[in-house]
């Protein structure tokens, strides 16, 4: 009996330690990364319509970050020595966020719509290590990780 | 004096409008994309000592968003089929703010402690297209766009 009860005792000092863990995570802002989808997407895209693609891209991810819950990041830059290669950070919550991303009209209408823009599309699996963030970007605020 | 009373009126009318456009971006947590400084690092790492590379990694990550003030993001992941190709966005508010970024006792700790567990670094300058992300991760918060 004596040591069920150590052992009980032991298993409620470790969930309240776990617990208090959560709570201070969740305090600064921080998630555990279990479960996250984290992909970097390359691409190219005709010259020619690089301006337009731009514009719909912008559109598609401020859609998809300000409409849907399971998508918590779309980073997108082009290289500086050449513009036509794009490459987006995409991070979705998990796999189910990610399907839900790609039936959504906004992501839908990005696809149909530049499909005749791209020339190239790699998508690779990636893990995150760490994904750290000013909360209100240059208004400082505070940090995210992930 | 009347065009010069009707410039001016213009003048002002521009000028409050122009405040008004730069509030509301503020209050949505968005900033414009002038004068950032972003990049991709293309790393390979040593696969004996990749474990040590990402706990280096981490630390310094989380003390350059925490402390600096123009550190605005690093996120970090490496490629699910083969973890040594570590890949950086790196999200910096100036020139001026990587360059105390690069001075700081963090980065020079990280730097002079991964020296030997880097194969190769590769430095790839990008222009922003849009950067956006929940401002407070998994528990959502506002949207934040650069």
């Amino acid at each position: 009996m004596k040591r069920a009860a150590l052992m009980l005792g032991a298993g409620i000092v470790l969930a309240g330690t776990a617990l208090a863990w959560r709570q201070s995570r969740a305090e600064s802002g921080a998630a555990p990364k279990e479960g996250l989808m984290v992909r970097i997407a390359v691409l190219e895209i005709d010259p020619a319509q690089l301006d337009a693609y731009k514009a719909i891209l912008r559109e598609e991810q401020e859609a998809s970050v300000r409409l849907e819950p399971g998508v918590m990041m779309l980073h997108s830059v082009q290289f500086a020595n050449d513009p036509t290669q794009i490459r987006l950070l995409e991070v979705y919550a998990s796999r189910a966020a990610y399907e839900a991303h790609i039936r959504s009209p906004h992501f839908i209408k990005y696809k149909t719509s530049t499909e005749r823009m791209v020339r190239s599309l790699e998508l690779v699996p990636t893990d995150p290590i760490l994904l750290c963030a000013k909360s209100r970007g240059r208004a400082g605020g505070p940090m995210t990780c992930l």
